[in-house]
């Protein structure tokens, strides 16, 4: 089987995330923070140093200020719900995923936030200027993806950041698709708020993701509930993390995610960035060329974290998908990719989305050949392929009308 | 080492549950529903496997209507506030968890919900008589842990669940110290919403935890994100589970807690339940002819999850764990655990909160005699125990004041 659904979430993990939470689940696995005994102490002190090792990745500062989620979505609906009050202002992109989208357009819907989805090119990149022309006085909130999970583009962020912290204005950077194989610094891009998921780039398991916040910004908890902490008080206490980590923390988790991110120092971050470069730039190279395929993922080096998205002319990328799955094992991913501003944006809604390859560490050139090869076979009796276009077909049960 | 901590996680875990996990993270750990190549699909059946076991194991209906949530805190945290609005009153018991009474007192502050506490027996125990004098007009959630975390006394759930019925108020209940061992009948009991962690007496990693929602009720969503369907509609889609499921699923732990309730299935739930209540007489057999223990904890048979509660004459209860833990290798908790209402209900907030032995199904006879002869030792020197009474010192680092 060839794996090129690492923007969904990366597999293989590295062998030290399974050996690390096995060794954790059966030796160790108390309730981190819940007690004094020794085990629980170790339990806590795993997570302690997934905390630090984080904090240090991203350049960021104190380690408590890193709070554990249990997805990025989770996450970026803290960062934003926890921001925002009536009358508030915000901006972000068009490229933006639904953990972003979704959590805005019920602000504005239920409480009175008022959003503004920016466009940008024909990639979905937009231009630092047009953020600054969008600032409003009561603009609260700059919300930008360090890379679109749709085709993979990267946002100005570093110029974003820039502008935000020129105005005063808390700047939210989702690094779902660029953690741990693009260079995040906290500090050097002025991020007030990055959300993560563990299990992609960072090479964790499914269950983990987190969110550094900087000094000065608070957040007002979805959650409440016990943090081990401060029993006797019936309110949430505020101090990080505990405030923002109500019930029990995903411990196995937390030191898979640990082990994740200390395999990625070892590698090199640089040279997973270098290596992914070089699988999609040989994907464009080769698909570029077939004249029924349309490629809508930049190919310049530097603005893509590793994804590419195409169509073939004359059958819905689902159906490339479920081919591609059927006849060669290869493992993608077509659809709207829970970003449907982000298909508006890019003009391919009406196509059924697009199919999306995206690559990981664990990739080799062989399978990128041998899936260039699949593709390029697809295509090439494209006019044969049965399938009619259905926007509204199941891909996942067949029979019933949800579209993905 | 013996561990006596099971209220705050169990440990160990069944081995089909580290063998599942690490199979699953192995083998076919892609994003559950995200995509339609096999891999993905493979773990959206695992996830639907776990959904099934867990809605035949509580009788509950139709699976889609559990959802997976990242522990109990977040469950019960949807249940509340998804369900209650400004002017709402909402009955609960003192012996009710952090993670229903922080919940509970935040919306009284902020949002002008009416929160009636009852206080029970000696042992916290509440009457379904008092819950039916103190439903007014505008009571619209009824809250109950089925057993204390403190003490492991058991709530009259069945009871309640009928005034509940009578009255045509939803029915919450909390399955934390139950679940797992208690026989928890969803429909016989007349329960509405029940929240569950999956790390307990589930037998699931940290990580997971649930709530059934029975047919009828609606519950707004604390998080809204990609669900992998109906994606191009910027809004959060209202069909279950994916309504109140936003963003990846952590399909390792959800695999991992399905192994655990067919652990629970294949041993049968009675046989763990009775095997906890042997461990518990003899403990109560023991402790209570020593003139300077005190039991909090019912010994009578059905009363009780699996804790016992107790305090030594002159010895803070934190201390008690330390000295386990350190001269004994045992581990237990101290403190208030998370529950400030319950020990004011019972009377020994001022003694620094109680010592909770918590009984799971791996622990055996012969730790309870070690444990007891430990227990036996502490007391009879607890005269010449140099510590002090410190109620605000951290037990966990030594340094800070925070209290436990």
């Amino acid at each position: 089987m060839v794996y090129f659904d690492n923007a969904s979430t990366s597999y293989p993990k590295p062998e030290c995330v399974y050996t690390e939470m096995d060794r954790c689940l059966r030796e160790y696995c108390a309730n981190p923070g819940r007690g004094a005994h020794a085990m629980s102490r170790t339990a806590a002190q795993g997570v302690a140093e997934t905390r630090a090792i984080i904090a240090r990745f991203f350049n960021f500062g104190d380690p408590e200020r890193i709070i554990f989620t249990k997805n990025a979505t989770e996450a970026l609906n803290i960062a934003i719900k926890g921001s925002l009050r009536r009358g508030d202002h915000v901006i972000a992109t068009m490229m933006e995923h639904n953990s972003v989208v979704r959590p805005l357009i019920e602000l504005e819907k239920e409480n009175g936030v008022e959003v503004t989805f920016l466009a940008g090119d024909m990639y979905g990149e937009v231009t630092p200027s047009d953020v600054a022309a969008n600032i409003r006085r009561n603009t609260r909130l700059i919300v930008c993806t360090i890379s679109a999970n749709t085709n993979g583009i990267f946002m100005p962020v570093a110029e974003i950041g820039n502008i935000a912290n020129r105005y005063g204005i808390p700047f939210l950077v989702d690094g779902s698709q660029g953690a741990g194989s693009v260079d995040i610094d906290f500090k050097a891009m002025k991020i007030n708020l990055l959300a993560f998921p563990g299990h992609k780039g960072l090479f964790g398991p499914q269950g983990t993701g987190g969110l550094c916040i900087s000094p000065g910004i608070e957040l007002k908890p979805l959650l409440q509930g016990g943090t081990g902490s401060d029993s006797e008080n019936p309110s949430q206490p505020q101090v990080l993390p505990e405030a923002l980590e109500s019930g029990t923390l995903n411990t196995p988790g937390i030191i898979g995610l640990g082990a994740g991110v200390f395999f990625i120092n070892q590698v090199g971050r640089q040279n997973i960035e270098d290596h992914k470069q070089r699988l999609i730039t040989r994907m464009h190279e080769e698909l570029s060329i077939h004249p029924k395929i349309h490629i809508y993922s930049s190919k310049e080096p530097g603005k893509n974290s590793g994804v590419v998205a195409i169509n073939i002319d004359g059958i819905v990328s689902t159906h490339v998908s479920k081919i591609l799955d059927e006849q060669y094992s290869i493992a993608t991913r077509a659809g709207l990719h829970c970003a449907p501003f982000a298909h508006k944006a890019l003009g391919y809604t009406a196509k059924g989305g697009v199919l999306r390859l995206s690559v990981g560490y664990f990739n080799t050139q062989d399978e990128v050949e041998f899936t260039l090869h699949a593709l390029q076979e697809i295509a090439d009796r494209s006019v044969d392929v049965p399938y009619e276009l259905k926007t509204h077909q199941c891909i996942q049960c067949g029979a019933c009308s949800r579209s993905f």
